[in-house]
């Protein structure tokens, strides 16, 4: 039986655009897993599976549910063990924690700043509402003052992406010759602007690029059948 | 026989402050192995076994010469596989190459407009005339200009940490529950503040003291045996 995983969605019920849920979609998918998704939207907190914590990715595999996307990326580990390994191994289990904690620090940080308006403009009017109270609250301004000198912050965005460029530059995948859980992590920041934005957040000769397009190809183009922007 | 390493020492040749040196000095011990350290100084070009990169470290196991810390980290993962991994597999590799980017872009790039005074004076006089040159060359100013502000660019310095904080409130280690080679990339750098600059890096409450600690007890407190200032 499929996993079925719920899928946060914009307006637009093909426009799958969280970054941790693109960790866990691409993390089932590593682990050649069949998945059915849902989409869900900021709203529906009763639609998913009881007792919840209001947020996703959640998955259920038959009885079992697990919350959160890095919970589900060690259940799937310990769960299907027979599959490629997500970390291979426990040093690289402890590393992928560093990867995510400067991805959630440093990369999504930077990020949000730059398109969270444009998140507001594919959602539905309900989780507009939500969307704009709680992300207002959690800046201290209105979203269209938290992007207003986006062009102004780029140089220094991409400058705060010096250590994932360097190692691209160096080898193909985060995780070294092929992907692992931690390229799904830093991916699912891309995927997310990707998503819902037109702004380009690379420079045209960033070999970041070459890799982004690289995680686009993997598992049959799955990234790529989400409704996005450019490449 | 034992391996010989060369060493970046100060006027005192006991204040060992490299911090590429101490990821290879780190490594070393992690593999068990026996090493006699000698120790060199910037302008000693001709001291090091021919041919030279002009650099440190430097090792010399029986006829096998490696230059470079990350050479002779893979040098010694591949010579000695029967004793503890450095890196625990492809996976762990990889993701310990971004830690060593993120090292050298953020944290040592951060840290040597805080210190690098400190550094050229624990150094000889003609070390001395060398050291000035070439930083000054680099930084486009004087050592002086270069630390002036450095109190005022503290917090941001800390808060470039976020990363390595955020995963060391949540594992021991860099690399999760045990050190590994990650680890002493991240070290080495604090080794070098430490080994040459009374200059707190860190606030009393941040959890990365904790793991600078530990990393000082490892090998029997080997990285407490070199010259330096605190903890």
């Amino acid at each position: 039986m499929a996993i079925t995983m719920y899928d946060l969605a914009g307006v637009d019920s093909d426009r799958r655009f969280s970054p941790f849920c693109w960790r866990a979609r691409m993390a089932l998918a590593h682990k050649g897993l069949e998945v059915e998704t849902v989409p869900w939207r900021f709203t529906e907190k009763d639609k998913l599976p009881q007792p919840s914590q209001g947020r996703v990715p959640v998955i259920q595999d038959g009885d079992r549910v697990i919350h959160d996307s890095s919970a589900i990326a060690d259940y799937l580990e310990e769960h299907y063990r027979d599959r490629p390994s997500l970390f291979g191994g426990e040093v690289g289990r402890g590393l992928t924690r560093f990867v995510q904690n400067w991805t959630e620090t440093v990369l999504q940080t930077g990020l949000v700043r730059l398109v969270v308006l444009d998140i507001h403009g594919h959602i539905g009017p309900q989780d507009q509402e939500y969307f704009r109270r709680s992300r207002e609250e959690r800046f201290g301004s209105p979203l269209e003052e938290v992007v207003k000198d986006r062009e102004a912050r780029l140089p220094a965005f991409r400058s705060s992406l010096d250590p994932l460029r360097r190692t691209l530059e160096r080898q193909e995948f985060v995780a070294g010759k092929a992907p692992a859980y931690a390229d799904y992590i830093v991916f699912g920041a891309f995927q997310w602007a990707r998503s819902i934005s037109e702004f380009e957040l690379l420079a045209a000769d960033d070999p970041i690029r070459g890799w982004r397009s690289r995680m686009l190809d993997l598992f049959g183009g799955l990234a790529r059948q989400t409704r996005a922007y450019g490449g």
